[in-house]
């Protein structure tokens, strides 16, 4: 009893934990659950039970898989679902039809040949890159109805009834979804992808404004949490690029919506997604140049000291100001000048490791501290790129 | 019609080159077809058609919905289906029978709150992140049948019979798919992840002796195709985090087959994936530097050369024979020499760094010698871990 009340409480603090963090989600739980208690009770009541029958459930059906967190993926599967049905459907009746030609005999034989022919050629087709994106669940269906309609055994005039029913039903759940997950406290995917691509310049920047901190300070003073959150920050942008491709494919399936028309060009994100790895790779490097033992001697430290903190600040800046016109979707032209800044403390670095001040020291003791230094100017690079494609 | 003939010819090149380069994908298809004429014919004889009535349509579904590429990902599928209509079918009875002892009125507002309360709870637990992971499909059918049942309208003996049918046509699908998936030209998620991770080691190995032999070259010769594609192998390494996680996921639903048992560490695969993640950022700085103009003085190359490309063959044949040991499950300690010796040569190559050799030339020239020398010193850092996590 005492592992149970433990595993209990654990269960209750990670709910907790995950409402604080992102109280959207218990929204829309609470909004699947109306979505599905409405169809239910509309199937429910005598009526409409008798009008639709067995069919009925599939508007239930429906609802429960369609219905996802983000309005573009609901819109998404509904119309995917749809369609497919739809297709499938008018096939499925063709199939049933020319099968019923041939005899008793060859009725089977015909059908089976068939159902056999569509799902090996479906389930194929999902293998296409640009199909398994967007249409997967389309494809399913696909196969599921013809499936479903050619094998139904029922006559003709039957068959046709059904489809018209399931396609009723599977309309009225689909739109209960979607006018749900749109006018109900709606969650765009669209939206999402845009302040988490504003959020990564954010970090970048932050990191930046730490590191250049942690990595010049003289005193062995505490680590401040903040500072650490800050320094680790780049370890979620490594590897967010599925969770962006989905969120702007999902993007591409919703209509126009607050600051955002309908063909709003998403793919432009993905471009700044990529570029902003390619910076936190660079991260990588830096943080591991953070925690290794040999870090070169305070002198030369100190000689590269205030030009590497004028790049990083001011490349800091440039992102921030960068991810603010994005938040804002502003065009702002102050993060020019910081950029300026720092490509112009660039210069000046490039030109005090020419100069003859470094020949007394030995190598070895420069080594870390180069290459620090080659990783921010590479830094600063990205940072100019990014810039470029955010004011596309 | 021009465009269409295009358009179509176009499609065929595709499938085409989907089908040469992995002809399970075609052997996955037919396998598709196989399984749901099977069930459809089962499905479509008179016999079976009156003993399981429209329930018999769930076998179609089960099988068009479950059937995945990979056997672990049929097998947790058709799990999660099976256990979650289990449970929900009990809950879903329970709360029928509670349902109509309130009377007339009451019964409609109980089954509301009900299925109000279980999908909103049950919405909410496919946001833990373990459930999400493992468990999500079967939420989704949990929500889907305890709805379905409780709404139903039957009387309790009906809904017992419709449940019973329900998880015998269910149970009949589930176990037809996993008998086709695994008897049929089985694909195994754990072999993929297995293999894979063996190749990537392959490439990683690929890129240090292609690097090496690109970075040192003198003359302008022509780029073979094969060593740009070694030189851009490693990008296929820098977001492969997703799939090796599904991967694994899927796995860990997979019987013992072939070399591997039912518990196999998984889990160290995603070690070994991450540590050449690692490796890979270290290359993307490494191909960065291949590309930029300033490339230092060939006098100081042509020092170090010797030493460089020492360390990269030896840690290219420690990681292929990292790879070849993965491939063939073999504890092989010949890769521990070819590290021993790359270490050597770091060795000699930090004590060069440090000779006064170096103070005559200018120090903007040693800079992307240097870059890329402490860049090589970190991958043969990275090879160590690896064979660490290997040798497990």
């Amino acid at each position: 009893p005492k592992v149970v009340m433990k595993k209990v409480l654990c269960i209750c603090k990670l709910s907790k934990e995950i409402a604080q963090d992102d109280p959207r989600k218990v929204i829309h739980s609470l909004k699947v659950g109306l979505a599905i208690s409405l169809v239910s009770l509309f199937y429910y009541y005598q009526p409409l039970y008798e009008n639709f029958g067995l069919s009925a459930m599939w508007a239930v059906m429906t609802v429960v898989v369609v219905f996802e967190y983000t309005v573009g993926a609901t819109l998404g599967k509904g119309l995917n679902r749809t369609m497919a049905t739809l297709a499938a459907g008018a096939l499925g009746v063709g199939a049933h039809y020319l099968a019923s030609l041939s005899g008793e005999t060859g009725e089977p034989i015909l059908i089976g040949f068939f159902v056999f022919l569509q799902a090996a050629i479906a389930s194929f087709i999902r293998f296409f890159p640009k199909v398994k994106t967007r249409y997967d669940y389309g494809m399913l269906i696909f196969i599921l109805t013809f499936s479903l309609i050619s094998v139904s055994g029922f006559r003709d005039d039957e068959v046709v009834k059904m489809a018209h029913k399931r396609l009723t039903t599977i309309f009225l759940g689909g739109s209960a979804c979607v006018m749900i997950s749109i006018f109900v406290c709606p969650v765009w995917a669209g939206e999402e992808l845009h302040y988490s691509i504003a959020q990564k310049l954010q970090t970048l920047g932050d990191f930046l404004e730490a590191f250049v901190d942690e990595y010049f300070k003289t005193t062995k003073e505490e680590e401040s949490k903040d500072k650490m959150s800050y320094l680790e920050g780049y370890k979620s942008i490594l590897n967010a690029k599925s969770n962006e491709e989905s969120l702007a494919n999902f993007a591409r399936w919703e209509p126009g919506h607050g600051k955002f028309k309908f063909r709003h060009p998403w793919s432009q994100y993905l471009k700044i997604g990529a570029l902003s790895r390619q910076c936190a790779y660079r991260m990588e490097a830096l943080k591991e140049q953070l925690n290794s033992d040999i870090k070169g001697s305070a002198e030369i430290h100190s000689t590269i000291q205030e030009l590497c903190t004028e790049m990083c600040f001011e490349s800091s800046l440039a992102l921030k100001q960068l991810s603010l016109s994005i938040k804002t979707m502003t065009k702002k032209s102050s993060h020019d000048t910081h950029i300026a800044n720092s490509k112009a403390a660039v210069k000046i670095l490039n030109s005090l490791l020419q100069s003859s001040l470094w020949k007394e020291t030995d190598l070895l003791s420069v080594i870390p501290v180069v290459t620090v230094a080659s990783l921010l100017i590479d830094v600063v690079d990205c940072t100019e790129k990014i810039a470029d494609s955010v004011n596309v």
